[in-house]
């Protein structure tokens, strides 16, 4: 039982629809959101209200997705959004996905350090290392090994961050009555050069409020514990279970102990995708209606989880699974949503029930009112098992309100979140410590 | 004479106070506006009172300043910045320099697109071969030999245009009823292989209201025209005489015709950077208090621009030239504008004065009422030697404005400035085709 913590949310902003992929077509939602910046600036504001420590924008470069019928997921491009979105809010943080493989350092440094002073002190950076060969075809190239795209990332990121920190804290002067603009021995170059990408530098952009951006990680594994570890104040999590939450946590404290940091200055933030209703009844229609068209496809797929691979088939849509299929089904080892997709089905319900309870999704799904998500979150929060949730709303246009209207307000009674934001900046809310330039303890150069 | 035509203008944004490089430091601007996005956009919509066609953000990737005494000159990031403007202008086109050496052609093209979709078809490129040995260290590298740079710049445009191209005009059905969200069949790969870039594509952004961003240059000699040719709507132009720039102006159009393109598709933007005043003492006491700091340091430049280096200094500040100097001066053959100089030298003019006239600043200064200005825009367009101007403001904070309220009122009663915006896209504003992916005309591929 932790006491007095409070969990740290952030908000998932994908391509102006929802988390769900057939929400473009909801009712209610305009189906050309996905280029209007209006949109994304109005979800971006209901979070806000909510107190979000920060919203998070994933990315892919060269999304693969069969659009006939599904929208793609992921913003026209993260930085233009929140460019806008920076200009039409106060406090919420601003973190993007970023590709540490096909990016040079020194733009998107540039970029980032544009967006924190743009947003006076907001900017998080979720430095990913791409391993997708679609992406990587896009640039006219294959997909690196391993080691070499966690080599550049971390010489990436040494350098976005050296970058930052080439404009000292008061080397911009701008005295008009001496006429000193800014002190040139205090704005410093980099001159790093690593082994896959270089800079030279400075960057010429001051320190914003907060100094410089946050960086945010997701990958997982131990190349992507030790990169988090390293460099991250933030953690953005994919995990089904309580207990590989907590293990993914833990193993991201003990990697920033060894980096000789803080643990508590790592917060990892797991994945929740609530389907929220008046009753259990209601929030299932809602995944229901969203599912019309995508559900029959995913009956063979629960089948495979479920160890029913031959009997479990689209005819059976709008029934239980018959006694006898209960009576062999077994959770599948190879998908870890397979216990709870057992679970579901034990309860009796249909099989279209059974997906619109969100199994085959892409993080946990509370189903049923406000109280039952609230529930879910402090249950996860209270076993240690992360530092609070990045939240994956179905249908953005009104789901994102109602999360901050039933959620929250139960989550603030319960003393698990705050009332308000406690500072203005980033890393006031993450409770990250201020930062120019590479991080001093991090002394040893990527290996 | 050309007879019923009309320039077209853009308006100069660089560092948030203007200009002259003191500008930071004149009465009534806040020194702290290098990093204020308000103020960018103040000037942005103060622009778009005066009906300009388009905003013009030149770009370094790594400017080499003395900032003791002088801002830097170039906003934090031409992107960001123009993301700001987009969202509170309506008209006004976003044009900023990107460099096809030290970017990707996927990322380049994705954010230039983004732009364009959320300004409803205003976004511009400015497309430059980076050459500048500073620039280059910040990405580790050296500058490549100029052919390189050129064929790499051909890739690059002809990738990202390709890439806009990438969905067609009505691939986006997303039709609620039927459920179908977009034509696979109508979203095209690019799969261009080039020499120094490649990139499989699609990119998954719809066409914008002008389909798609419009492409600008502002390299000069024969590779710069020839790329220009191919590919511009609008060429940055950096002039000092009628007769230079009508000849730049020719070579462009003859290097359009060349690329079968239509030679009135490719508009020629003289710069011109006015110095206003209620007489013209006052316009030149501007630029006086402006260059305070900087003045004594331009002296012995400006004898060289004189053939006078051993005679003239800076004692003689507040003196005109002797009878013995002008006697002796003539203008040197090494700068453009030292035939300007001599002129102005031999009205009489301190030496104080003289550099006041701008003589020795990046764009012609007409000096004195705004009728002064207007007379050599006038002159100039009348004269054939550009399609418009891309005006450059010594002080943004009032500067604008003044050129809005004045000079454009002026060129509106002459007949030679419209009174309103035409259309919405910058498209519209430049008389560009429609243009949805490579221009077919332009069938050879990169040589």
């Amino acid at each position: 039982m932790t006491t007095g913590k409070q969990m740290i949310l952030g908000m998932h902003l994908g391509n102006g629809y929802g988390s769900q992929s057939s929400a473009w077509r909801a009712p209610g939602v305009d189906p050309a959101n996905y280029t209007s910046f209006d949109a994304q600036v109005r979800y971006a504001q209901a979070a806000e209200r909510g107190k979000f420590a920060f919203l998070f924008l994933p990315d892919f470069l060269g999304e693969q997705a069969d659009l006939t019928r599904e929208s793609l997921m992921i913003t026209l491009e993260p930085m233009m959004t929140l460019a806008a979105i920076a200009r039409e809010t106060k406090r919420i943080g601003l973190v993007a996905t970023g590709s540490t493989t096909f990016n040079e350092p020194f733009n998107i440094a540039r970029q980032f350090k544009a967006l924190d002073v743009m947003s006076h002190g907001r900017a998080g950076w979720n430095a990913v290392t791409t391993s997708d060969p679609v992406a990587a075809a896009n640039y006219g190239r294959a997909i690196a090994p391993r080691p070499e795209r966690y080599q550049r990332a971390h010489e990436t990121i040494q350098i976005a961050q050296a970058l930052w920190g080439s404009w000292g804290r008061d080397a911009w002067v701008k005295d008009t009555k001496t006429g000193y603009f800014a002190d040139p021995a205090k704005i410093q170059p980099v001159n790093l050069q690593g082994e896959y990408v270089a800079s030279r530098g400075p960057l010429s952009i001051p320190p914003s409020e907060q100094g410089q951006p946050v960086i945010f990680s997701a990958g997982g594994g131990g190349n992507g514990a030790e990169l988090a570890g390293r460099y991250a104040s933030g953690v953005i999590g994919a995990v089904f279970t309580i207990e590989d939450s907590r293990n993914q946590r833990e193993a991201l404290r003990e990697a920033a102990r060894r980096a000789g940091r803080d643990p508590d200055e790592v917060k990892f933030f797991a994945g929740v995708m609530p389907a929220i209703g008046a009753t259990k009844r209601e929030a299932l229609d809602r995944r229901v209606a969203l599912g019309e068209l995508a559900t029959p496809a995913r009956v063979p797929y629960l089948g495979a989880m479920l160890n029913l691979p031959a009997t479990l088939n689209v005819s059976q849509l709008d029934e239980p699974l018959t006694p006898a299929q209960l009576a062999v089904a077994s959770p599948s080892p190879f998908d870890p949503r397979s216990v709870r997709a057992l679970e579901v089905a034990r309860e009796g319900w249909t099989i279209r029930d059974i997906l619109a309870h969100g199994v085959i999704d892409y993080h946990p799904t509370p189903v049923g009112t406000a109280s039952v998500t609230a529930d879910h979150m402090q249950e996860w929060f209270e076993a240690g098992a992360c530092d609070g949730f990045w939240v994956s709303i179905d249908i953005n246009e009104d789901g994102i309100d109602t999360f901050v209207e039933e959620v929250v307000p139960l989550l603030q009674e319960r003393g698990l979140y705050h009332e308000d934001y406690e500072g203005t900046t980033l890393r006031d809310h993450l409770g990250a410590p201020a930062q120019y330039g590479l991080d001093p303890r991090i002394a040893a150069p990527a290996e």
